[in-house]
């Protein structure tokens, strides 16, 4: 692990050296996805078959074998070990019972001369919520796509996860069954993109489309962005622990890793204001990772983009948050709603000793989806607010009308635009 | 303009064919975007300076003559005409108001376990507004991005407007002073999008570009989307007029007109439900052409893409309005408000006959910047929202972590997320 201190005279070069991390856009990629989406628009269900066998190695010899319903859903609902199924809906519930409070509400207002200003809420009619399939496939992410839309109040979740080899994970079709989802599809990539987007035969066409996937998946999804809305395009995860001291070394040690073993290129870095400290926590972790079983995730996580930086004070420690704008943050510290405050990028903030990244991964209640690569600067979690939208409303008066018409016909006729001005004094006496 | 009758078996084909815009993502377009990112990227002021002098015909031998300051604001505010100055001002502070409703606050509650849940809000750092130059110059544009940027506190916002030939529009330059916009640059396409993504010796990284542009603004608005954030991709402006008979038909023919005039590609749909009516609104048209200065594109755009389409009641209409999901949807109808609940899909909805298009383009209050194309099935006017964003706020209790632990823990091991698991169980007793 890289260690950095904010007093040596290279620290802001070897901080942003640190966090750099290539997310350039391949034009050959963005050229394979490219004709994957036009040909899925084209031929529809034929090739989304033919991708399908080709890229996940499978047998469909029509549409039919590549769609699971409701009652596919819950019999491996049925299938799975009871306190799995325990654990799905406890978290379920809590995710629901957050996104609630996400919820917007229609409001409007009538202003001195009669006219009628507004806003109108409506849920999406139906998404796509894509999910990876093989060793990425994460029931979690399901119910954290899932329930926002489900909450929202969106009529249909179309989801989609590949199935390489054919191989069905239990535990992630449960997951669906448990958050709502309508319908599964299993499909994946680019070409699963391209169907939701454009839709086929078979396939609805939807209005958004969420939840992460591989490079070819993100191509896509920034491809096919504005037939229909996507959420972001998701680099790798990465956690950012401030700590004070006053948590077991070994807490502070085991989040790093379950940061770190996501893959070799998650980030974990530890900030500390003091060395021993930190180097309490280093004794834990080298004491600890004998016992991980993705031990050389682990490593190689660290070892590339791991690092243990000694600040002179929580306040300097909050600004290099700010510069970092995590994707989690861990304020492992003394009244951390004090230092929250001075927070003003992270997609998630993780208070005190007990808040382990973790617990909010799976079921605290707020989404685990958060942006990342220094995103948090201008976007935030994935919400309940992503599946509904709003219109403005606007009424106004016969008194209104007069006086809008006159700034209305100025400002028009300032921009040339004749027809505005006549429409507006049109409406005046 | 076309002619429809939702009664002919074709309708629902004609209905679709009318709406289809081409909107296809030219390869060669963004080969040369790519290119024009990269070298701005790379070389900075001095890619940015070759390339406006190249295409803008400027003469800019250092970056100085590119930089705006208040100072140069304020001087082209003291120059414009009085009533411009008092109808910028008023717009300004109608718009102000309305956005003032939109700003999300931070919220919190406890759930029993003492567990603490919440969402804390914070404005982006600073933004980047591109306003188009030449003919397309509209101060409105400016005042509808700035203002909400302004409203959420945004500290910064740098505004980007190249100068074709050294051409400079005081109105655009007053409403950048009027709606508090802190520096301008006097540069474009997609060169000014990349130096705001990116940051050049002198133009400040942002966090967000939003506002319109050209063919090339828009795929390089999309190639830098993750590294900062991004408004809509913007097609062509709409309009949907649903008339029960009630308006006088020159309104509504002034409206379909003033949709019209912005550009040959510009669509403007009336629906009616009675063939008198349409045609009492055709014969208004053909007379008021005639007193339009910008009549060829009025014209152009009518004959491309408008149309008249007979409905047989005001459900229908409404039906289709929702398929269409309108920029603009005009309910120039009695009740329009008991009729707007049957919306679901549009950017804004103007309600009654009073409540003409163009007094929202500038100074209703909400936002001009409204979605296009079909996107309002899932996406939002530009709000104050989009200035804004969430950090979720988890605090857990200990006693929470005891149960949060359990379930946590069955979860991760179900994703053989060993440090996931072991990370929660450190903190249960």
């Amino acid at each position: 692990m890289k260690k950095l201190d904010t007093q040596s005279t290279d620290f802001q070069a070897e901080l942003k050296a640190l966090l750099a991390f290539e997310t350039a856009q391949n034009l050959e990629t963005e050229r394979i996805v490219a004709d994957i989406c036009a040909d899925v628009q084209k031929r529809g269900d034929a090739a989304l078959i033919e991708y399908t066998n080709k890229f996940d190695q499978t047998n469909a010899k029509s549409i039919d074998d590549l769609i699971l319903t409701q009652a596919d859903l819950k019999s491996a609902f049925e299938r799975i070990p009871n306190d799995v199924r325990t654990a799905l809906q406890t978290a379920a519930r809590r995710v629901e019972s957050y996104h609630q409070r996400q919820k917007m509400e229609s409001w409007s207002y009538t202003d001195e001369d009669g006219t009628l200003l507004g806003q109108q809420i409506t849920p999406l009619d139906r998404v796509g919520i894509y999910v990876p399939g093989g060793k990425a496939a994460y029931p979690s992410s399901v119910i954290m796509n899932a329930m926002p839309a489900h909450v929202a109040g969106v009529k249909e979740i179309i989801m989609t996860v590949p199935t390489p080899k054919g191989e069905r994970n239990d535990i992630v079709l449960a997951a669906a069954y448990v958050a709502g989802v309508t319908k599964v599809f299993t499909v994946g990539g680019a070409q699963a993109v391209a169907a939701l987007a454009y839709g086929t035969e078979t396939i609805p066409q939807v209005d958004k489309i969420t939840g992460p996937g591989n490079a070819f998946v993100a191509a896509a999804k920034r491809r096919v962005f504005g037939v229909v809305g996507i959420d972001m395009v998701a680099g790798p995860s990465e956690i950012l622990v401030i700590a004070d001291g006053t948590t077991p070394p070994d807490w502070v040690a085991m989040d790093l890793f379950s940061q770190a073993e996501h893959d070799e290129i998650a980030q974990a870095i530890l900030i500390g204001t003091s060395q021993a400290y930190l180097d309490e926590v280093e004794a834990a972790m080298n004491r600890l990772i004998e016992t991980m079983p993705r031990r050389d995730i682990i490593e190689a996580s660290l070892g590339n983009r791991g690092a243990m930086i000694l600040a002179k004070d929580l306040d300097e420690a909050c600004g290099i948050a700010n510069y970092i704008a995590p994707e989690h943050l861990e304020l492992s510290v003394e009244n951390p709603q004090e230092w929250a405050k001075k927070i003003r990028h992270a997609g998630a903030i993780f208070m005190g000793c007990y808040t382990g990244e973790s617990l909010g991964d799976y079921c605290a209640g707020p989404n685990h989806v958060l942006p990342t690569s220094r995103t948090a600067r201008f976007s935030s979690p994935l919400g309940t607010y992503d599946f509904q939208k709003r219109s403005s409303l606007i009424q106004v008066s016969e008194h209104g009308a007069q006086k809008l018409g006159e700034t209305a016909s100025v400002l028009a006729h300032g921009e040339s635009l004749t027809a505005h001005a006549r429409a507006a004094e049109f409406r005046m006496k």
